[in-house]
């Protein structure tokens, strides 16, 4: 097979020297190692037809990979090398971009931060963003329907997509990028591949729907009682308001944790207050004075009780230095100690409960341990960390790992919420979604995938039990 | 088969007297006649699940049915009475509603009327609609994926839906209520039973987002000169407000008939003007002037010379007769004489291009017919209608109709468009969509179909070819 892709594709397709393969072969953090005897990477949508039909005649599996910044080795081959990685960082091109249709057509490879940049050369924003945006390209985004901390006003990746270009198993290409708002012909394969972590076909390229540019934003960190009290400030905005695009919870230990190990990082507020929100409002009005607006509605949240104190950020440098706490929060745990990470999501009502709840009884059950919840408040999805305790075995993470994952997930999935909000099932959350998952939705999961990938070569062994 | 859903169900969710079945086996147009031995009339999910299991065990299909309201004999059984209706609309319960969470969820059998009155009662909108609005169901909209006038906004079906419930082929529940905004454990069932017309699963209730009521609106009548003026006044008010909800293009051919044809219409504007749009803008804030905004708007539109003349509706009285003309094309349409409609997109930048040229396209090779197209011009959505010639013989339609739907088709497929922008597949669109979709497609839907209904017991004979 890679002999044949070489022939066909020449050589600049073929990577086959493993220094280069190396980098690429293991999960950014480190915790699954597969292999591969070569990188296929393709330079056209027409180079992707060739590779997938000689898969299909070599019974070869394809491991699709973007920038290789997954949370669930998604794009992690196995390591017994029968799989080769196909790299789509080539196809790197964006096709169009229009700020009158508000739409761009990007390939597969294009980074996120590049796609940024050329929305913002327009006088446009595509609004999505995580925090491998240098690396993480718009056919990865795509393929795990990503989200980020601007999902509250925009939505995940699935709601910016007008339209996408994929390979499909038998080597046909479904071309849905000429952007029509709408069609109503058929099931929607579109929907279908977002989300499907490549083992439906490859995504080549994907139709963006763009929003007009930021033109002034108003960053504020505020400390709360308690997540009810957050979700409350959250609705008393939002009654009153478009512009809050982010909402980020951050309980007190999370940012004790950052001001101990993150250099330069400082309180924003004076006083002890139990949770914390970040909060980022938004206008593409140049002649609205967001910061006047966000302090009006603050004045009103004091007054309500909702929040104890608040600061609105004087300068970008400061917004930035807010927003740096919150990102921070997951390097601050690694310092700290083991962390384990849960990405969860239940109905955001029943969130501050759950918060509270579940916190107490992860903790009771696992003496020592440290729970701690934050993130996306708004969208019903925190990321449940829990800490080893300061006395724990190095190998705390192998040994106990598992039963506490699986009370977390126990939890979430009986608040009827989802063992993953954003990341995806990859190889790594493969046994928890099949032990949690009603069986009906298993077996459809497994006839679809057998019904558009018969010969198994597209992604096998992630995503579907 | 119908006496053991009876022996189940109870008499009650099963009708089998001719006159009860008799208004519900052909569609509401009249053009597609069934039969069916029964109507069974599930109370709720879980009657519904007996049901298919008896349907797998007797393999006899089952045609779910909503309102009956559909455009393309969706819900339609077969003629030879082979198959059993379906019928939802005993499943009309609103199982909850929140303004707080901004969801409602409703069972398939909810009429969208009673949805609108609902979401108006606690001081919430549910923002789609269409002119059937007083009987089709959310359950069909949903199977359907409908469209209306207010798509610019708020998007179609799709885009307001927070997740649904279906009972699947093999008798299992598909769950997906709970309204989590972010979940992403493998394909969406959720997005591939939306528009899927019953054919991979009966959808049972569905989780319906809502945003908030309307305050104040302001409707407006201009006269453009061209249907590229008209999108370009619609981007000239998008670059400057958000307020835009409803565009519909009307052409003067379409505006006289009306006035013609139905009593009591008066055209809105002095003067001649070749092509009218009808504007509505709402605003979900009390303290918003919307009329004054509009109207410093339009005086823009004015000096810029993209509009001829305007005039904002002065009430509700004058604000519904606006619309009661665009509603009235196709009643005043069928008044003139034999129409034949299309539903079809193509992308919104190249929509005034393709109103001009198709229309002179297909009247000059079918002389005496005139082309005319109106409609959602925002959402690259026209409806094209064709009338015969006035000396055209009666059966017109028969003769000549599917040599001018295939022309009208091809033209929109060349331009990159859809043949069914809104209406669907179902029975009557299933030739021309196999004839013009790439093989690839039509062997993903029917890989994915029998997958998932390898029994074919969910309305067969619809959508897939």
């Amino acid at each position: 097979m890679i002999a044949d892709a070489e022939r066909k594709l020449g050589s600049k397709a073929v990577i086959t020297d493993p220094k280069d393969i190396e980098p690429w072969v293991s999960d950014w953090r480190g915790r699954v190692h597969g292999a591969s005897p070569a990188i296929l990477a393709p330079g056209s949508t027409q180079d992707v037809v060739e590779i997938v039909k000689l898969a299909a005649t070599h019974r070869v599996p394809l491991v699709p990979q973007g920038g290789n910044t997954g949370m669930v080795a998604g794009a992690t081959p196995p390591a017994d090398g029968s799989a080769l990685l196909l790299s789509m960082r080539r196809m790197n091109r964006i096709r169009s971009i229009s700020a009158d249709d508000r739409l761009a057509v990007a390939e597969a490879g294009v980074v996120l931060a590049t796609m940024h940049e050329a929305a913002h050369d327009i006088g446009m924003r595509f609004p999505l963003t995580i925090g491998s945006r240098g690396s993480c390209t718009i056919g990865g985004l795509t393929s795990t329907n990503a989200g980020g901390t601007q999902v509250l006003k925009f939505g995940m990746m699935r709601s910016l997509i007008a339209g996408l270009e994929a390979v499909l198993p038998d080597g046909s290409v479904h071309s849905g990028l000429s952007g029509l708002k709408k069609d109503n012909r058929g099931y929607s394969l579109d929907q279908l591949l977002i989300g499907a972590e490549g083992t439906l076909g490859v995504i080549t390229a994907v139709a963006l729907r763009l929003v007009p540019a930021v033109a002034a934003r108003a960053v504020v960190w505020a400390g709360v009682d308690s997540p009810q009290k957050a979700l409350e400030l959250l609705r008393f905005l939002e009654a009153r308001t478009n512009a809050v695009e982010g909402f980020e919870l951050v309980p007190d230990d999370s940012l004790q944790l950052v001001l101990k190990h993150i250099p330069g990082t400082r309180p924003p507020l004076g006083g002890d207050h139990p949770w914390n929100v970040l909060i980022e409002a938004t206008t593409d009005d140049p002649a609205a004075d967001i910061n006047a607006e966000v302090e009006r509605l603050l004045a009103a949240a004091l007054e309500a009780k909702l929040i104890s104190d608040a600061v609105i950020a004087s300068n970008e440098a400061q917004a930035e230095a807010f927003w740096r706490i919150r990102d921070a929060i997951s390097e601050a745990e690694r310092a700290e100690g083991q962390t384990l990470a849960h990405d969860i999501s239940v109905p955001v009502a029943d969130m501050p409960r759950f918060i509270v709840e579940a916190s107490k009884d992860v903790e009771a059950r696992f003496p020592g341990v440290i729970a701690s919840a934050f993130g996306h408040l708004g969208d019903g999805n925190v990321h449940f960390h829990v800490r080893a305790a300061s006395h724990a075995s190095p190998d705390w993470y192998e040994t106990e790992g598992e039963k506490i994952t699986q009370m977390v997930d126990d939890l979430a999935t009986a608040a009827g919420g989802s063992i993953s909000a954003e990341h995806g099932i990859g190889q790594l959350k493969r046994d928890e979604f099949e032990r949690l998952a009603p069986p009906g939705r298993i077996h459809a999961l497994q006839a679809i995938k057998h019904a558009l990938d018969p010969e198994g070569i597209m992604n096998p062994g992630k995503l579907v039990p």
